[in-house]
């Protein structure tokens, strides 16, 4: 007798990834012809500040676009990376599913294993043509040249044409393939916006593009400085997933429980493994190996009720406050932003941190724009489903000053919003690397961020408000003032009044201004001071810096002060009614854009009474 | 000497894509603890609805929720389906990319090979525990239980607890895995929602569910007639990629260039497979393992050129119109829908097609909702990033009567749109399956499609807008000309006028209205003409039935004409000046919902003399 189910076995086989990714090529980016050619660009160019990175390399990055025919395009990048040795080529190029950062805790903008084999793939799938590698590792090497294509059948390189040739430059890889594709250049979501966004949050590199059409863009390096390499550290306790806590214990060297929590974690001491064990009712010493599921469960909840210290940040590399602002600054004109930096978290055992940023612009008629990374690379594809723009939408945005229909959705006003997130793994939604997955961790960090930059935009906006107010009321006073004061003299024919006493009386404040102008690479900040109150005032007076900021000339010298953060300080002389103080400092080490408004703060005297400073409490 | 990139070598290493989607398997559908709760039921109800066709059996799913402890649950899917032999088990459950449908050319809900063991893999993950497995493959067998793992560094299956069980129901598969996830049922993205959805679209299953707080619901089969089989074909020559055909070549076990071409593809005879070789200035007798690389891109570029029929459509199993409809009048009350289903496409050499369906509300405080289906799937999640809605948000809605800001967006107003993409390889843009991908063939094939249902919607509006004008204007006619002509001819001490001659030249035609109920399974039409022209008609009516249909009734007899669609026709007799004629018929076979007005056409009249009937020639 036979059984359908007999029939239906036979059908049953193995899919090779290769096959499968084959088959669904849009998941790896390659849909569309134009986000085709732009997914290869993307997948070189990260693929080489990743090399240079690891190799303290300054990257130099040339992308070579050429339209071969019709809809036929080659794509050639070229590196001065640490290159790859020979016998790694094929599997690099050739394989899917194969790499040197999945395993590896740290942030890196490539983590699958996937992008650049997958090109390779689209490459022959879309053309029929190898794609072709040179590579040399270091001086006195020759280069090595050869071409790649994919058995998608058994997810193997098939390697040809290799030949050794001579380079001048000591090292790098240089990747010729030819592709179906479409070039755009006049779109959000194109190669040339792609590259710019890059070259703003990696101010390091050296980016030059070569268009179809024979023109060339230079992206050019803005900063010496490479960015501080990240660290590869161990697993953090929370959220790590009971499967990967008995994975860990199967195959760790440990030989007791207690040395395996203090050495497979990070953020674990003896004195907290041993709380961890005693807490999970285990012997310190049991033989990780041995451990039952029910042991295992319950050493997982003890670990997650554990406190520990948040993972340590050296394994992620945050973009910096000064950078999100230069990202938004180079779009467009601003009149203020508000940046946010939060805490490294961690989400299933993975440290993650995000940086957000909004912008308010000066020209009003400007529709809301929203600019997201992930691992410093920009995202252009699929906004609508990334966690960053969910969290922007669930937002009730008319709380903070901004329009907003009904209170959902992206809010309407002239608002540019630049999130970034990092991690040692980016929840992706698919393997083309464009949109964040829903993880409810990081979605709360994203909202937490977003309201941090809100909070700051609305004080923004009413300080704005007030000030302005402010304004007009001395305007009115010192021009009408006196005129009343005259007419009504000359009417009663009394003597004019004391008016400085009745200005003071109206005003009532202490104001304080500040004006910040650059040139030849020197902020220059006059800080002025009149008291409008109707007593002398003498006070300490606090002006916020960047960290990154020299003090090269004070007039009068005040006292630097270096901690959490940058301040320097002037103890006020007593300033009497009406009268007032200048204050004069230059700073250097900063680039345009970095200091665009000095932040006051005042102590020993009632922050209520001054105008254009806060409380000093507020400075943390 | 030492390179970096000998260090950085030492670190690649091939990932395992189990391992890779343990990581990340918020791609899979594990995000959120709602969501992963969501995505096991779905898997497995699919794969048992998918098993239940291959062998022709009519659908039996039971599934029980259970909570277990706070954020535990288990999940238990049964079926009456074929059954798995025991030597599958292990791959089906617990090796990623493994199925028998992936290489299959026909339409199936699984197509990835990654759905059910991905829920294996998750179950293993968040609580440590393995997934029982229970079945039996027929009559006179025992039924078979054991427990899997999935060994991920290795993508293997891990079975444990063999035995053999007696089991009173002929053949079946149960599952029961134990989850980290969230119940909720208030919501559009939920486990009841998918599941009323499903049943709607395939009404021959019968679907139980018994939710966590004890509550069973029963989706009742609506039929016992299985939907039809579909059947594997060939790839079809239009859209295959070149690296496809490369492989195609290498792998045949064809002699000639000319029998490969027929035998490898569908839709190519001996006559077209010549033309395709002269075309590519190929010898038809070449071998073709030996073709080399430019004679296998000429070959693809003569394959593009050459004219052939559409792709079977046997390959794939459309929802159909009548459930298309049942599906949207299942949810709400609606005043009209317009359907329609576009003949079968290929993109990349897969055949797909494109059913869809607009309905507009009777209550207009309702908002737009979107109703998507992928291969007779319902998809909840990922509505923003799917080319059905991308297709939806692209049209101008206000030049089909519909309320759009800025002629950009989803639609406002009391719509619904309910869309269905079959394929035999449907492109999601994730391992979820939950949206589509844009390529672009599909987006202009829902675009169409969407704009001929617009069409209807429009057609209608305008229709329903002169029928109430028409009426109002009749009823005035009635009610106050009798007044006004005795009044005048009291006033004017006259005789009064015939008035019927005067109505007929105001109205100046032939209204017809028609009349449908519904009562014990048999729909109930009446027919009224009405001539206000100022001369006797004579003309011929069509009426249009659904294809289901059957005429059980005439008075007067009229012919019955079944062509690519099915008509009544009557000859109607002279109609005098005001005089009237009737009609009445009686259908059977058809449902509620089903035939909601009678769609009526006239020939040999002017159709412009006619209210409540379009020309015949509009028919097709």
């Amino acid at each position: 007798m036979s059984y359908i189910a007999e029939d239906l076995a036979k059908k049953q086989k193995e899919i090779s990834v290769a096959e499968f990714f084959e088959r669904n090529r849009h998941m790896l980016g390659f849909d569309s012809p134009t986000r085709s050619l732009f997914t290869c660009v993307k997948e070189g160019v990260d693929n080489s500040l990743d090399a240079c990175e690891e190799a303290s390399i300054l990257p130099d990055i040339t992308i070579t676009l050429k339209r071969e025919s019709g809809d036929e395009y080659t794509v050639e990048i070229g590196d001065n990376g640490p290159g790859i040795v020979k016998a790694q080529i094929g599997s690099v190029f050739g394989k899917l599913l194969y790499g040197s950062r999945f395993h590896a805790i740290k942030q890196s903008r490539g983590q699958q294993g996937i992008g650049i084999s997958a090109c390779v793939l689209y490459a022959q799938l879309s053309t029929g043509r190898p794609t072709e590698i040179a590579t040399k590792i270091g001086e006195g090497m020759p280069a090595y040249h050869c071409r790649v294509m994919i058995d998608t059948q058994k997810n193997r390189p098939i390697l040809t044409n290799g030949e050794l040739l001579h380079w001048e430059k000591p090292s790098g890889t240089h990747t010729k393939m030819r592709i179906k594709g479409r070039y755009v250049r006049e779109k959000r979501q194109s190669i040339y916006e792609y590259l710019k966004s890059t070259s703003v949050v990696n101010p390091h590199a050296r980016i030059v593009l070569n268009e179809p059409d024979g023109v060339t863009t230079i992206f050019e390096r803005a900063t010496h400085r490479l960015p501080l390499k990240t660290v590869e550290i161990k697993p953090h306790p929370h959220g790590i997933e009971v499967g990967t806590l008995m994975k860990m214990l199967k195959s760790t060297d440990s030989i007791k429980l207690v040395s395996f929590l203090v050495n497979e974690f990070s953020r674990i001491g003896y004195r907290t493994a041993r709380e961890i064990c005693s807490r999970a009712e285990l012997d310190e010493n049991a033989k990780p190996k041995r451990l039952n599921n029910d042991e295992i469960r319950s050493l997982h909840e003890s670990l997650k009720n554990t406190k520990v210290s948040a993972p340590p940040s050296e394994c992620l590399s945050p973009i910096t406050e000064t950078l999100l602002k230069k990202g938004i600054k180079k779009e467009i004109d601003v009149d203020f932003i508000a940046v946010s930096s939060r805490e490294p978290k961690v989400y299933s055992g993975h440290p993650f941190l995000v940086e957000s940023s909004i912008a308010y612009l000066k020209k009003s008629n400007e529709g809301t724009r929203i600019m997201r990374f992930a691992n410093k690379v920009p995202l252009l594809y699929q906004q609508g489903d990334c966690a960053i723009t969910h969290a922007i939408e669930s937002i009730d945005w008319r709380r903070y000053g901004l329009g907003q229909k009904g209170g959902k959705g992206v809010p309407e006003g002239p608002v540019i919003f630049l999130l970034h997130v990092a991690s040692t793994s980016v929840p992706f939604t698919s393997e083309s690397k464009e949109a964040i997955a829903d993880i409810p961790g990081i979605a709360d960090e994203i909202k937490w961020s977003l309201r941090e930059c809100a909070r700051k935009l609305q004080t923004h906006l009413k300080k704005k408000e007030k000030y302005e107010k402010m304004r007009e009321k001395e305007e009115i006073i010192k021009e009408i003032l006196p005129q009343i004061a005259e007419k009504c003299s000359r009417f009663l024919s009394k003597p004019m009044v004391d008016l400085d006493l009745i200005m003071a009386k109206i005003m009532d404040v202490v104001v304080i201004k500040n004006e910040v102008s650059y040139s030849n690479n020197i902020y220059n900040v006059k800080i002025g001071i009149t008291n409008y109150t109707k007593r002398g005032k003498d006070f300490t007076l606090y002006s916020l810096i960047p960290k990154e900021g020299r003090v090269v000339e004070q007039r009068p010298k005040g006292s630097l002060l270096d901690g959490p953060v940058k301040l320097i300080s002037w103890k006020i002389p007593r300033v009497k009614r009406n009268g007032s103080y200048a204050i004069e400092y230059k700073l250097s080490n900063l680039e345009k854009g970095d200091y665009e408004e000095a932040e006051l703060y005042v102590k020993n005297i009632d922050a209520q009474l001054v105008d254009g400073a806060s409380a000093y409490e507020e400075v943390l």
